[in-house]
């Protein structure tokens, strides 16, 4: 039985400034099943609110404890740990990050930073770690759909950047964390092996939810998908469709 | 027989703007006792020429052919791999690059870019990659010590984040090539066993030339070395001492 959708949105949902064709009804029509959703992405260029204003001009209304971003886990996970932040993150993030006091314990959080990836943020943040500061990686992604249409370099590169000179092994909190499957699945009180992911990214999305014990895994052919993702990682897609809206029907004559 | 010595530059020779304690009379000694001597640096901020002119200044008169670059080891790739380069490295080693005609072929090449590591250059060189360029690094070290005595991000930290992205692993040509060693030694005609490297780099430098073949390997505790470098990595160095003074006691008292 599917009880449960967790749904990427960059690649899945929109593209740049547009959404996929099909993909707002897709929507629509796993709501009228009455299936629960959530919205599960890795992008950090943005804050949640900025996030959930941009689906709603899209016209996807969907309510804040519906969305789960990386960047919301990393602010649970420093208050928990008493630790204060080295923001290595898209300007547009960094508001998340306000109004938590300078600690002794410290953490480097790295997030798509975009052109802040240069070299006096990434050498700050090295020299923190080698004073001892943890590695926090927002995701791991290798790279992402930029606006031009073309692949770009993502979080991935740099937190990895920062491991190997460093030592540190990053903590990654967004996909393909199974803590963070796991938050968005407590959300709507669903079994892992009760839900299905769809996302664009058959390595953090597909193989990561697979990985984290969900039941079913959806790759969709758009966003970010090139030829033969479907066979790039293991465990390999449930099923690969053309798009969400064909998603939506697979996800819909598999439900029982 | 110790038949042939190889010595690092940044960390062994000099340190910033100075010559480390003992240094220039160590080098001279080693000469005095008419053994052959070759520099090999994996530093790639500055042209040969600039190198040169450095260590002059600093009272250490060599000539071209006893100085070896992972720049020149670049250049020569190229042309036999008829190859037009796309350059990450710093602005002083361009010139290094010139006159190189475009070709259909190229290849990335990785230096230490210094404030270059900017996301521009950086994506442009995935970009390249995705398009099926070869990857070059000049060096892959993790860190180097910086002009205010503390670790910097290096080369290696961004050649991995390409490899991490672009799922290339990339050639390395400088320090712990065995190509780029044995080039060292094939000019003076010295047989790797027959050889000593002296090194601050423990990885690099002293793992690298043991693992290359060469005979002896010894670190000297200046420059980048840390408490604990000589068991980091294997193998270990054959001796451990202080500084290159000390270094070129240990090869006269070794020499047979």
């Amino acid at each position: 039985m599917i009880r449960g959708v967790l749904l990427d949105l960059a690649g899945v949902i929109y593209d740049g400034d547009h959404t996929l064709p099909g993909a707002i009804d897709a929507v629509a029509r796993l709501r009228a099943a009455e299936l629960p959703l959530r919205f599960i992405t890795n992008t950090t260029r943005k804050t949640k609110q900025a996030l959930l204003q941009r689906l709603a001009g899209f016209g996807l209304d969907i309510n804040e404890g519906e969305l789960f971003t990386p960047a919301s886990a990393a602010r649970d996970w420093l208050r928990q740990h008493d630790a204060a932040p080295v923001l290595v993150v898209h300007p547009n993030l960094e508001s998340e990050f306000e109004g938590i006091p300078a600690r002794k314990s410290r953490a480097v959080v790295v997030g798509d930073a975009g052109e802040a990836f240069d070299y006096g943020h990434l050498n700050a943040a090295f020299r923190a770690l080698v004073d001892g500061a943890a590695l926090i990686a927002l995701a791991k992604n290798r790279t992402f759909k930029d606006d031009d249409g073309k692949l770009s370099l993502d979080a991935g590169a740099f937190v990895t950047a920062l491991e190997y000179a460093s030592g540190h092994t990053a903590l990654v909190l967004g996909k393909p964390s199974p803590d963070f499957f796991a938050g968005a699945l407590a959300s709507m009180e669903c079994r892992p092996e009760d839900a299905v992911m769809v996302g664009d990214d058959a390595e953090a999305d597909v193989a990561g939810a697979l990985r984290a014990g969900l039941g079913r895994a959806v790759l969709v052919r758009t966003g970010k998908y090139r030829g033969g993702d479907e066979t790039r990682f293991e465990p390999h897609p449930t099923a690969t469709v053309d798009d969400l809206a064909a998603a939506a029907d697979w996800i819909l004559a598999n439900r029982s």
